[in-house]
C-alpha cells in the first residue's frame, strides 16, 4: 500500500504536499548536522586571545611558586582551584583541576567506582552481583554509554518540569542497595533544558539511599551557559552537608564550552573526604595533568567576572540560533506534530514528536542531508520506549545553514506525522 | 652495644670514622631531592620556544583541516600520528596519541582490560579468580603500583643485563592463564638503565602465553633518551607481526621527557586490530584529547631531525650530572661498599648497596637532607627482598647540589656497609 493512499484508496493531499515539500529540500543536497552540542567558530573565536596568554617570555610559575612546566600538584595548581572553585562554589580543598575532559573524568571516577569503590565502600561496586544506576529520561547519551559499556544496568526515571521524578528516586534508592547512583545534569539540562528546583535539590541531597556508597554523579557542565535567560541553581554540596550527607555528590564540570572544546579544564568538586580518597587513588593512575594549560585558563578568565563576560558573548552568538530552531519547533507545535520545552540556556532543544514518528524523522533528515542525533540516542541502550525524543543541537552551523537544516527538519516532521 | 663497638668491646676505626664524616656532612643542614625522575629547569628552557608557537594569530587547524579548538578526533591529530609514529617507528593506524601522560594511559589500559577485556578476551581479566602479572626486578615503582591498586597479583623476574630473565618469562607464561601480562621499560629500564638486546625481544615476540589474552605492556618511555651512547632497539611491533603474535604487545611512550614532562602529548601504538578495539572502547571514555597541544608539539619538534636535536642537548645537560653520581658509585664499587651497572642513558642510576643496607642508607641521606626514591620501591608491594637496591635520579639537582648530594649518599652508604 503506498503511503499517501488512504484506507478507502483515496489520496491525501495533506500528505502528498508533504512529501512534495520534503522532495523538494532533499533534492537540493544538504550537507548539515545538528547531531552534537558542538560550539560554532563564532564561539571559539572568543578565546582566541587565550593563545597569547603564554609565550616564551611568560613567567610559567603558580601563585605559590610551582613552575607549570614540571610534573607535580596531583590536584590542579592552586590558581586555577581557586576560580574553578569559585565558579562552582566550592573551597580549594574541595576541587581537582584534571586533564581536558569532565567526561573523561565521570568515566573514570565510575570505573573507579566499579573496580575498587568509593569511599565508605565495603566492597567494589562490581564485584559480582548486579549494579545499578539511575537515568532521567530523556538524557545524555554519553552518560548511558558509560554505564552500559561497564556493565551499569539503568533504570529509566521520568524527567519532568523540575527534575528527575523524585518520588520514584526515593523509593527506588531506598529499597535497592544495588542501586549506586543516579545521573544529574542539573542545569539547561541535556536534552530537554530542565533547571532543578530547589525542593527537587534538597531532596536528592537528603535521599535515604539503602546503598551506603551511594553516589550522586552531578554533571553540571552548563552552570553558566543560558541563552536567554539565567536561572539560579541551588549548591548541592551545600545542601548534601546540611542533610548529613556530605559524601554522597560528586560534581564534574568544565570549560569545554566556555574556552576551547577541544583544549578546556575541566574539574571535579566534592566533599574535602571524597577529594582526600580521590586524590589517593588518583596518585596511582597520574603524576599530574596539563598545569600550563590551567595556567593559561586562569591567566585569559581571570575570575569570575571574566567568566560572567566571556558567557554573555556565548549567550549572544547562540540566542539567534536557538530562536531559528524555536521558530520551526513552534511552527510544528502549532499543527499538532510534536512539542518541545522552551530551554533558557545549555546547547540543546529536545523535540517530541508524536509516537513511534523521531526514528523515522531522523531518517528522513538524514536521507536529505541534515544529521541528526539517532532517535533513541536520548534513552539508555538507545531505546525511547514512545520513539518520539529528537535532540536539536543549533550550536554549531551558521544561522544559515541552521534554517535550510530546520526546513528539513520540519518537512521531515510534518511528512512522519502524516504517514 | 654500641655500633662503632667490635665484638671484642674494641672500637671499629672505620666506622668512626665513617660516622664522624656523615655527621659532618649532616650537620650542613642540606635539603637536596634525588627521589623522581624529573627533568632540570636547565632542561625545561628547551621547550621555552614551544610557547611560542601558537598564538592568536595562528593558523589552528590540523594537515588534514581540522580545526583543533573543537572537539573531534578522538585518535589524535593526523599530524602527531605521523610524528609519533615515525618516533615508535609504527605507521598511522597503529597509534593513538591521548592525554598529555603515558603512565595515566597505562593505568586506563589495566583499568579497561580488568574491567572488560582486551581484544580477544573471553572474559574481563578482572572477571574473579587471579589476575597476576610479571615484573620485571628491579622495576618501576608506579607500574607496580597500578597493579597493587587494581589487586593485580606480582611475580618477580629477574632483570638480567639484556632483559628480564626470559627462560623463567617463558615458563610463567605458558603454564598459567591468569598470567595476563608483564610490564617492560625496554630502553635505558628505570632503575637499572638497562636495554633489552635482540635476542630478549625476540623471545617476547616469540612468547606462547597459556592466555590468549596476554598482553606486553612495553613502557618505552626512553626511547631516544641516551645520555651516554645511544643504543638501537629491536622493533616489537615488527617481531610480534613476523611471530604470529601482532596484538600482543602494547606499547606506551610521551614526550614528558622531550618538551614538558607536565604538559607533554602521550601516545600508545599498537596493531591495527588493537588499536580499531581500543578506539571503540575510547570513545566510550573521552570525545577527545587537547589537540591545540598536539599541534603545538608538532610544529614545534617539527620532524624526527627536530626530536633529535632536542635529545642530543637533554643528553648534554644530564651527562655532568650522571657524571658526578658515577664517580661517586665507583668510589664506593672499588671500596666494596656495593655495586652499579653503568647506563647509557635514561633517567637512573640503580646502586645495589651489600644486603640489608639499603633502607639504612636511604634514612641515614634523610636524616642528613638528601630525599631518595624509598628502598624498596624498585620492588612490587615496596619489597626488596635482599633490600639492597636504591634508585638514584640525578636529572633534577643542579651539579653543584648533585654533588653534595652524592658526599651525603657515599658517606651514608660507607657508614651503612660498616655498621
Amino acid at each position: 500500500m503506498n503511503n499517501s493512499t488512504l484506507p478507502n484508496g483515496a489520496q491525501n493531499p495533506d500528505l502528498l504536499e508533504a512529501r512534495k515539500a520534503y522532495d523538494a529540500l532533499k533534492a537540493k543536497g544538504l550537507k548539515l548536522n545538528m547531531a552534537r552540542g558542538k560550539p560554532s567558530g563564532e564561539q571559539l573565536e572568543l578565546s582566541r586571545p587565550m593563545l597569547d596568554i603564554l609565550d616564551s617570555s611568560s613567567d610559567t610559575n603558580t601563585i605559590d611558586g610551582l613552575d607549570c612546566r614540571n610534573y607535580g600538584e596531583l590536584s590542579g595548581i592552586a590558581d586555577a582551584k581557586k576560580l574553578f572553585g569559585a565558579y562552582l562554589n566550592v573551597s580549594e580543598d574541595e576541587i581537582i583541576i584534571a586533564g581536558s575532559s569532565s567526561l573523561t573524568f565521570m568515566y573514570d571516577a565510575m570505573a573507579r567506582a566499579m573496580l575498587t569503590g568509593v569511599l565508605g565502600s565495603e566492597k567494589p561496586w562490581g564485584s559480582g552481583g548486579k549494579t545499578k544506576f539511575i537515568c532521567p529520561v530523556p538524557g545524555y547519551d554519553r552518560h548511558f554509554a558509560i554505564c552500559e559499556f561497564l556493565g551499569i544496568e539503568m533504570i529509566n526515571v521520568p524527567m519532568n518540569e523540575d527534575g528527575p521524578d523524585m518520588d520514584m528516586v526515593e523509593e527506588l534508592v531506598a529499597k535497592d542497595e544495588t542501586v549506586k547512583g543516579i545521573w544529574c545534569v542539573p542545569k539547561f539540562s541535556n536534552p530537554l533544558g530542565v533547571t532543578y528546583s530547589n525542593d527537587t535539590i534538597r531532596r536528592l541531597a537528603r535521599l535515604k539511599p539503602a546503598a551506603k556508597d551511594f553516589r550522586i554523579f552531578y554533571d553540571n557542565a552548563y552552570a553558566m551557559h543560558y541563552v536567554y535567560n539565567d536561572v539560579p541553581l541551588l549548591d548541592i554540596l551545600e545542601e548534601c552537608k546540611q542533610a548529613g550527607n556530605p559524601d554522597m555528590v560528586y560534581i564534574f564540570s568544565s570549560t569545554s564550552k566556555i574556552t576551547f572544546p577541544g583544549a578546556g579544564v575541566a574539574f571535579f568538586a566534592a566533599s574535602k573526604a571524597n577529594i582526600a580518597f580521590t586524590l589517593k587513588q588518583l596518585s596511582k593512575q597520574a603524576i599530574s595533568w596539563d598545569k600550563l594549560n590551567m595556567l593559561r585558563h586562569v591567566r585569559f578568565l581571570k575570575d569570575m567576572d571574566g567568566v560572567r563576560a566571556i558567557m554573555a558573548r556565548h549567550a549572544a552568538i547562540l540566542k539567534p540560533r536557538f530562536d531559528a530552531v524555536i521558530a520551526s519547533l513552534d511552527e510544528l507545535k502549532r499543527l499538532g506534530a510534536g512539542d518541545y520545552q522552551r530551554p533558557d540556556g545549555g546547547y540543546f532543544v529536545a523535540y517530541r514528536a508524536p509516537k513511534g514518528c523521531a526514528k523515522r524523522i531522523v531518517a528522513l533528515c538524514k536521507e536529505a542531508g541534515v544529521v541528526l542525533t539517532d532517535a533513541g540516542a536520548t534513552h539508555p541502550y538507545g531505546k525511547d520506549p514512545e520513539d518520539s525524543y529528537i535532540r536539536i543541537a543549533p550550536s554549531f552551523p551558521t544561522i544559515d545553514d541552521l534554517r535550510s537544516a530546520m526546513e528539513v527538519f520540519t518537512a521531515a516532521a510534518k511528512l512522519a506525522a502524516l504517514e
